[in-house]
């Protein structure tokens, strides 16, 4: 399943000693063809791991034959030395392959300026290449995972053509960590334009709005590989609806693994004036620590949701807005509405419903609620 | 001392009943002339709170007699019924005091989204007048206190005039609760629009730049009032030099009590294009909630702060970012710089300098670390 249940690709995941506890950390997904097209959207940061600054060129010309993926190390903050070895890294699964080096994606996830141990990593790339498998696919999610508690699968199938992928991220950014990684494959028969344009419109709605902690990562990166091995080639329609069905189950992994958290956290913008106004307003209330800390003690504080909304520039006015936690709308035009007693909070899953009236868009935020694990969890004290 | 050190003020801060505990919860300040000019900064919140929205027009006429501040209760998201509150307090001590009502400026702090207790306010202004001394301000400024561990008060003298303050907050937002209030006065004589000029020049470089958990309250309100009773004059610079000092003193009061806070961290950009640039870089490291569990752990991690600046719209190029932590440049262009080990993270006050290596200009914004009593604080299980 993961990256292989889509036909013509292999994978690998072992531990090449990267982490120093023995632990997976090194994976590897092979496009054997006959296609080789290629889509990636990366990490908006401005500061940019050297993997992240070496596939976008890689993604450029449209074909990726090869992914190598390490876990223990981000790669980033480290300088020239730190894009030699991501170079060093796809010249060396090339030569073990057989294709040209910008023809290989590279990824990587873990602290922050520190440079990658390559006498082990190296190696590893042979040792992963020799395992090559098309059952590979698991071991591949699993030699990924830094603070991940599981690993992350997800596969659509239609008639006669797959789309699956893998992910990895506890959350959006993991403790003196980073990044999200996400590796997707198809067998449909696709050039790398269809595959970037259905890329782009899943992730815009999925992983874009996933906000756990607000902090984004100088690693994140999500590739869709295409090996046309099926022989069939899909409408655009029915193919970016299967990418996003996937995007969408793996962005929910991500937030039910979220650090620390006790609470998911549906953050449901409706009747706002545009979606762009919706997904603002959505996010302030998904970053909003006093909110996230009320949801983890099951206190409906509607006037957290309020006062975050407020510092939006969304189109609203201050005495019609009304928000519902779990079905109560505890807040009815700007002020106090149903009795918050009746908000049961009892479980994982928190709906809350921020209603602009100004207009019919809407988009839906995901989060997590604060939590003294997340503290702890990315405190140097707990390592 | 506190708003009572300017000669021409009386204050008072009594327990109205307005808070279940019976701790202070009311205060009164009266500017007993002869000048009664005023200024005033409120939260930028659009979703203000009904005293917010109603001091705002009592500043308009640029004269204020009187000030009530009420905890216990925000008095936001309340509806007309809560807008018909604040308006019947400023009649009420209107009536008491025998002023106009549109010159009384009203303040509340506490849980959002709840009614006030009329029947326990209204009587307190009688009460509270009945008490107004010159000897009052430090009573005035413990009956603001919500979460606060300690009231805030400072003072400023020079030749022949002074500016004194009160202060409430812990953090920038409390618990369920809200708001930053600060009342400033001073018997230099001096018209509102000198006072607004000074007051807008000093909030803007001290309260604006304390960023304790980046939620912006629904009731933050700044006031300086100025009796003239010293019959001093003193010159623009000077006067806003005073009022700047006593604006820092009180910020970083804010700052050292903020909720669960076990470090407080100073901030500083240099090298910026830009002030604007320098403060966006500044308050996105601030509000980091990963590097802000670092700090909790004492663990110099220079990577969330290159991951924060990389958010930012601000000039600067990754690989000429430095950083250094408590003196020590651990990041020097953009990549591992001195030994992080170095770093002596034992004291409370932490010291991170961002060179963004782009510029001159320079802001500092101070917050505090991310901790697990802050979520116990803010979570209702812990009230």
């Amino acid at each position: 399943m993961s990256v292989t249940a889509a036909k013509g690709f292999t994978a690998a995941g072992i531990a090449a000693g990267i982490k120093e506890n023995g632990n997976p950390d090194l994976a590897l997904v092979v496009n054997d063809g006959p296609r080789r097209a290629a889509a990636g959207v990366f990490t908006s940061n401005r500061v940019k791991a050297a993997p992240v600054l070496w596939s976008e060129q890689a993604l450029k010309g449209g074909q990726v034959s090869a992914v190598v993926l390490n876990s223990g190390g981000a790669n980033a903050c480290t300088g020239p030395t730190g894009f030699q070895d991501t170079h060093a890294t796809a010249e060396k699964a090339a030569e073990v392959l057989g294709r040209g080096a910008i023809e290989v994606a590279v990824c990587s996830t873990g602290l922050i300026g520190v440079l990658l141990p390559m006498d082990k990593l190296l190696p590893g790339i042979g040792t992963a290449a020799a395992q090559l498998s098309e059952h590979g696919g698991e071991k591949a999610a699993i030699a990924i995972k830094t603070t991940d508690t599981v690993h992350k699968t997800s596969v659509v199938s239609r008639d006669g053509w797959t789309v699956g992928g893998m992910a990895k991220g506890a959350g959006m950014l993991a403790p003196g960590l980073a990044t999200m990684l996400v590796v997707l494959t198809t067998d449909a028969d696709l050039g790398d334009e269809t595959l970037d344009k259905a890329l782009r419109a899943a992730t815009r709605v999925t992983f874009d709005r996933v906000d756990s902690d607000g902090c984004m990562s100088t690693n994140d990166t999500v590739l869709l590989l295409a090996s046309g091995a099926s022989g069939v080639t899909p409408g655009y329609d029915d193919f970016a609806e299967a990418v996003r069905q996937v995007c969408d189950d793996l962005g929910q992994q991500l937030v039910r693994d979220a650090e620390g958290a006790s609470k998911d956290i549906k953050v449901e913008v409706v009747n706002a004036a545009s979606e762009e106004d919706a997904v603002e307003v959505g996010r302030s209330i998904a970053r909003n620590n006093l909110l996230k800390c009320a949801i983890h003690g099951e206190d409906p504080n509607w006037g957290r949701v309020l006062s975050a909304i407020g510092t939006t520039r969304a189109v609203f006015e201050p005495d019609r807005l009304n928000v519902a936690i779990n079905g109560v709308w505890v807040c009815e035009n700007g002020s106090v509405g149903a009795d918050r007693d009746l908000v049961d909070m009892r479980y994982r899953e928190v709906h809350i419903v921020a209603d602009l009236a100004a207009g019919t868009a809407t988009a839906t935020i995901w989060t997590n609620d604060l939590t003294a694990d997340y503290v702890h969890e990315n405190s140097a004290y707990s390592s």
